[in-house]
């Protein structure tokens, strides 16, 4: 019978006989197979009878060779391990080099890892992260659909660009060296494959407000760009984003949801990627170790997971956190990069740090923001100068969740449209949601990558997506 | 309580006092709202004391308007529901100008719905179409995270160009009226974003080989573009795809896999979406009455869909297909429009129509295809001629699934992207897997947008996605 390695650790049944393939990890003493196949962080040992088994293949056991082994599944005599094969039958598949390959039983480098990013997920590190990325995934669609919410699937092509979240990537069929020009000399995108000037989408909010306002619960889980040139540890130029939009929910409910969500999702790997978890958690101990002293987190990473999904976030509002910034201790001393002189100030990354590690010691959510710091859909509240957004700021993430409910007047969001020079026409579509049975309505987008940092404590964006996109990299 | 109609519909408790905000169908005799919120394809009949009701409140239910309803769930004495709502309190959230709301309670064609596209999920048809989109996506992620595969995410910007799956979108952040060139005058893609010529994908295949030969089992859900001239009602610019690839998977696994994974997706959704099913069922069936006798389909849509669920695929080769072809009336009578005359020729979709609704009439995987119609990274047989490719055709939707055993021989695969003037040095992360503990795998792509088609029974390709992205139409 052909078995996993995670079933075969996990098997009651002693003296199967089983057949496993997989990849050598070690192969020590010419007698201990360490085998992997991915189903698990844990390799499973099989004992090979190196005196009844010829040279030839002996010597082709290396790391990273595909191997197809069959025996007997014993309980180990050894220590380190409840049960072990004895190999009976051993086949190569494939040869791997140990001259050649790059991925030797040792510690690589994440730089020289990303350059090998084919063959990074063949180590413990990338294969637990992106074991936990793929159960986080599933955790998004289970609470979604558990929920009463419906997937819905905003385009990634768009021929919208009023939204503003930020740069965007052109997408074109046409001849770069020789486009189509108009009269004028101007590019003539009605030649281009869509027939007008397209780009990759920065958020599918817009879209999912259309799905709302008929199925009322519904989720995006896509990707989206940022042709941004940003090199830094948090940010990507394709990454995926989860955006619920929710008719008759207001800021309140929204924040409900986030929080809930969250805990969610956190409490669902804590229960499925145990030994994922602990493997994380010993490498960002050792990780946190090398740090100075005042950079270290005060907690481990099953201490942060636990925390997040049993206490309550912090909810405070902008005008509150203005408050207790310009009173801060690195305001007056001028430790801040960026004084907080007064309210209106934009938040910089070291002022939500501030808020979440120092003053709060938990996840925050900040809401009723200045109305000229944010986006032209949130609601206006009543004072007339805030909106109703809401930021959900994360311990060594910073920001990882940004929400609103959106501005459901028709006359209020004309204004603002007009306000910003957008033109009315290129959001007809949108305006007609405010025009035809309108109602409150909210919701939020999650950075996918930001919550998987969170939970695998990674401290590089670029580690826990599989291929990272980034300024000048699109190897792969 | 505030509840949804969904709820409300099956509550076994009456007389509660509940709250419910919805858009309004329809209002008759100035009494009986029937109220839908996008939980259900049903609406819940609200009643309304109208003689105790302002009569400018009255006035603003109308089709499409917002409202939230108070009041007790009782058991309703009319004929055509179970349970209605005795209304004692009306709020009009949002209203709906009859005059201008284009979605009134009428037939609309679907070209008509297809420029209002962001209203067309307030209809049964699309709202039903969507709630079932959506219960196949999660159904997929279900399948394949309860039998051992890890979700993967390909790149969507791939710099990638050797798959040759069809013609690509380039995305660039270059300005198009001065793109930086070189001394020779070509486009000097070192100085684009990237650093390089970069594209949207075709097919995310390639990259989840890499996971495969690590996790072992791993599936892709993402989307996928062609930018190809194709105006018919089975092809979109931009749709979702879903790629498993498994390691140690031979071609009879792999055709085992899909056909299972099929029959368990629309399993599920006979199971959790017979409402929507039962409705689209009805349409299906007057619209195929429309139809000429000869075109309409045998089955109804449930039929079909429990048709496809019980029963087996069947597998022929490619040759034995030819066979049947060559011999078939319609080609002996030159009925088809590219008659079958030798053994290599590349089948049409009239070929795959006869095979699969008049010789076999069920589901057929042809395999075993001659290599020289298929990709280059697909398994060589021992015959030199024919490769280990699989397409899964279905009753009139023709191809949903296109696979592969892939060549794992490096000596093999070189020869072949050899013979096809492909660059080496843009697949040196591909060839690496051969290179390093290579190994049988096999994987396919469905896409999603074939399978929504099949399970609910709409003809035309751009009303299964909620903004569909075709030739001169990127709208919304």
């Amino acid at each position: 019978m052909q078995m996993s390695v995670a079933e075969l650790l996990q098997s009651e049944n002693f003296l199967h006989d089983v057949t496993i393939k997989g990849w050598v990890r070690t192969f020590r003493a010419n007698r201990f197979i360490a085998l992997n196949d991915g189903s698990t962080i844990n390799n499973i040992q099989c004992v090979v009878d190196f005196e009844n088994t010829d040279e030839n293949i002996l010597k082709r056991i290396t790391t990273g060779a595909a191997v197809s082994l069959s025996g007997t599944l014993v309980e180990s005599q050894g220590k380190g391990q409840r049960v072990e094969i004895e190999v009976k039958n051993i086949e190569i598949l494939g040869d791997s080099n140990p001259e050649e390959y790059p991925i030797q039983p040792k510690k690589h480098s994440f730089e020289f890892l990303r350059e090998n990013a084919h063959l990074r997920v063949r180590t413990n590190t990338f294969s637990a992260v992106m074991r936990v990325r793929s159960a986080l995934s599933f955790a998004v669609h289970k609470y979604f659909t558990e929920n009463g919410f419906y997937n819905f699937h905003a385009p990634i092509i768009t021929g919208s660009d009023a939204e503003g979240a930020g740069e965007m990537f052109r997408v074109t069929s046409m001849d770069p060296k020789n486009p189509a020009t108009d009269e004028n000399g101007e590019i003539d995108y009605s030649q281009d494959f869509f027939g007008k000037e397209t780009n990759l989408t920065v958020s599918g909010q817009l879209e999912a407000e259309t799905y709302a306002m008929a199925l009322s619960k519904v989720y995006t889980f896509g990707p989206t760009f940022r042709a941004e040139n940003s090199n830094t540890t948090r940010h990507l130029a394709e990454f995926w984003m989860i955006e619920p939009e929710v008719a008759f929910n207001d800021l309140d409910a929204n924040m409900d949801l986030a929080e809930d969500f969250i805990k969610s999702v956190i409490k669902y790997i804590l229960e499925h990627c145990k030994d994922d978890l602990v493997f994380l958690d010993e490498r960002f101990t050792k990780e946190e170790q090398s740090k100075p002293q005042l950079e270290r987190s005060d907690m481990s990473l099953l201490e942060k997971l636990n925390f997040v999904a049993e206490n309550n976030f912090k909810r405070v509002t902008y005008t509150e956190a203005i408050d207790i910034l310009r009173n801060c201790k690195p305001n007056k001393k001028k430790k801040f990069q960026y004084i907080i002189n007064e309210w209106g100030a934009d938040l910089q990354s070291e002022h939500e740090r501030f808020l979440v590690e120092k003053h709060f010691k938990c996840p925050v959510i900040l809401f009723d923001y200045p109305a000229n710091i944010k986006a032209f859909y949130m609601r206006l509240n009543d004072d007339g100068k805030t909106v109703r957004a809401m930021d959900v700021l994360f311990p060594g993430i910073g920001e990882i969740v940004g929400g609103s409910q959106r501005e459901e007047r028709l006359d209020v969001l004309k204004e603002k449209i007009k306000a910003l020079d957008i033109d009315e026409k290129e959001l007809w579509w949108y305006l007609d949601l405010r025009k035809f049975g309108t109602a409150v309505h909210s919701g939020f987008g999650l950075g996918f990558e930001r919550l998987v940092q969170f939970s695998t404590g990674m401290g590089n964006i670029r580690d826990v997506i599989p291929f990272p996109r980034t300024p000048q990299n699109a190897e792969f």
